[in-house]
């Protein structure tokens, strides 16, 4: 099981996220693309700390929506959802190979991966776009009870998927995430511990009321917007090195 | 010798140029990456035509500017200068492989150009952006009486040059170009023909004042804003192809 | 009964729309405010045209989206619509009261206002942004069925509203407006006139499949995108002038 | 002698400054106005807080980019300048009197201060936004040993000043800012505390070199994003209230 986190989501003169804490500790680094975060300079930036810490890149795209940090749902049409994660994707792919990096894998961001685990167009909006660049791309979503019908469709379309698990996020009992703004959706350095732990050797969560949420999972992420997150992250690659 | 055209240049619901009607008679296409024209789809489909013309293309980037069409001159950084381009032709080149097309040169759009031809470090910036870019990246700027000074810069930072000249300006004696504000700044169809005519037996045009001024060319461009370049286009084409 | 159209919507280099054709024939000018068109520029040169022709100005904010022209629904929060509304509203009329000219209403731009009609949570908030607003708003919205709620929605929340119909849109059995992409969706100039003529002596329209919907109206809205449309507003000045 | 600090300069997602922490302590807050930082979310917060300090407020008009924070000179052309300037005024003048409060200066933000106070044109230019804007508007802009010609200058427009003098910054003998990058360009507290009694008491500051610069200052700012400045922010308070 990998481990992901979200970075390189500073923006010109601002800054957000930990990402020279974070970097010595993941497998993967999920880059923003400049939609919603990620001017040019950062990108550079971040696929250098990057390949300092062979870590392996994928892209973050997003809608195009900086001042909502795309996190807002935009009604774009199939080709422009496919038009618009080319651009990014290119963009990122194009800056990594510049510094000996390969584009690993695309992770959408904030609301465009919400609206692509909800939405069966988006989806497949989504699945085209990486069928159609010009090499096969590795998709990372969501696990979900609905996984297998996912994988299904990734077959069906030739895109091969990476399936993840949150570390901070509590999930209810249908093997959604607990809306952020519920009591207990975040959770605290113990219990995201204990999570990673039970993902690691049984494959599955415990529910927000108790229940066992078996889930497929190739990678975890922890939140960069997520204090007890960064803090928790050598506990984390710790736990995840462990035998 | 080449026949170049700017195009890709309308923006979401904005519409400009007259990309259908040109690209049957050019042999490169300089397309918008998205930072002064050229949103994503607009991208797509800019380069979709291209294929089926089967025309070179180019990577058209600028400065960070929308609203001002890159005709803005910027006090961007070197590093800023790099990043922007690796980002802006990342983008196009990746969207070009996946429609089957290999990108072949990088021509900076407006004052970004200006400002290439005019001051040293943006041009040394723009080198080196061209030379740290994953592959080696061919660079299409004016044609100068500056031009071996250019051409010795270019082998000194390990960058391939194309030179170009424009069809449809009028050059001063020094062989700057007439500003458009100026009389006699934008030639008529037959001085056009002229000049391109001149260009392609005698390497070199007419100044204002009459003056002969040489200069050496490997492409020539004609600008997709003005009418007159436009309905003379097919005209230049056979010129070019004449024997 | 009133004649209104969607101006000021080009940006930057590109142009849009037939500004200086429609302003001497309408009542009311809804002008862009640089979220989804009409750069400060635009909008200068817009209102000047505006204040020559003697026209009433209203504000037509967006959601902050050029690239989709605000035509794609954006899920911004309550503050965010009406803290957006408020900036657009501000910037519009200090630059109008700076050509001697005073805001008269304002009626929101495409999905902003697509939003409006269907979602009440989108409605109040805009209601919301009119009444804190430092002097009171008027509001343009569509006639519907539901005119009647709205005017209640209106009374409540303090905004005086202004009924507008569409004159060159079919519309369906239930009152709105038949997609534009159904065969029957746009009026020709004929069906326009004839529309125009019913709303002013019957206050009603002819739906699709013959049905007459009575329609509350205080002004009728050819649109700036519709070339017929366009040709055909001096005729329907003439109409809305005739007695 | 008043204390300003530039506030307001988050934007979305990204945090930037202290502004609760600086509120308190000051008499003029100049606000972003979207086109360097401040989206209109965060505008509306910063209105609130300075209503609640009973802080004066002033526009901080900037070019428009957000990715170079406004710190990137451009070219705009006179019209640009100042239908920039009426728009981003507007949008704040409105959004203050939505709450009560009235617009007290204009201050341009980074590289249009730097190009206003170094260039002519520039000058002219937004004194000609400040005169035609549709109520006298006052303008805030650093005090030299120009001063006199500026005042002149303001006085043929039709403009009012505020001269400023900066806390946390070092002079050179000709009355410039030492550039941030030299040593000792950026005041310790104690120098800071030092330079703004002196200011107090004797209208002037000491130059690196060790010379008197006298210098007519109606106001002092110290720099949102110095962390020095802000921590000495109660002292230099308490300093112009001294006893």
């Amino acid at each position: 099981m990998q481990l992901n986190c979200d970075l390189g989501e500073s923006y010109g003169s601002w800054h957000m996220g930990h990402d020279a804490a974070v970097m010595p500790y993941i497998d993967q680094a999920s880059i923003a693309c400049g939609f919603h975060a990620g001017d040019p300079v950062t990108m550079r930036n971040t696929l250098t700390m990057a390949a300092k810490h062979n870590v392996a890149i994928g892209a973050h795209p997003a809608y195009p929506d900086i001042t909502g940090f795309g996190r807002r749902s935009m009604t774009l049409s199939r080709d422009e959802i496919i038009a618009c994660l080319h651009y990014q994707v290119s963009a990122l792919e194009g800056m990594a190979q510049s510094q000996g990096l390969a584009l690993a894998y695309v992770k959408p961001h904030g609301a465009l991966y919400h609206d692509m685990m909800a939405q069966e167009d988006v989806r497949a909006a989504i699945f085209d776009a990486m069928a159609s660049y010009y090499r096969p791309l590795t998709l990372m979503l969501q696990s979900t009870q609905r996984a297998d019908k996912h994988r299904e469709e990734g077959k069906l379309a030739g895109v091969k998927l990476l399936f993840e698990a949150f570390a901070d996020r509590c999930y209810a009992d249908d093997g959604s995430l607990v809306p952020r703004s519920q009591p207990g959706a975040i959770h605290s350095r113990d219990h995201m511990l204990a999570q990673v732990q039970q993902l690691r050797c049984d494959s599955s969560v415990t529910s927000l009321s108790g229940d066992r949420i078996g889930l497929q999972v190739d990678t975890v992420c922890v939140h960069g917007d997520n204090p007890e997150g960064i803090h928790s992250i050598a506990a984390i690659r710790a736990l995840l090195d462990g035998d």
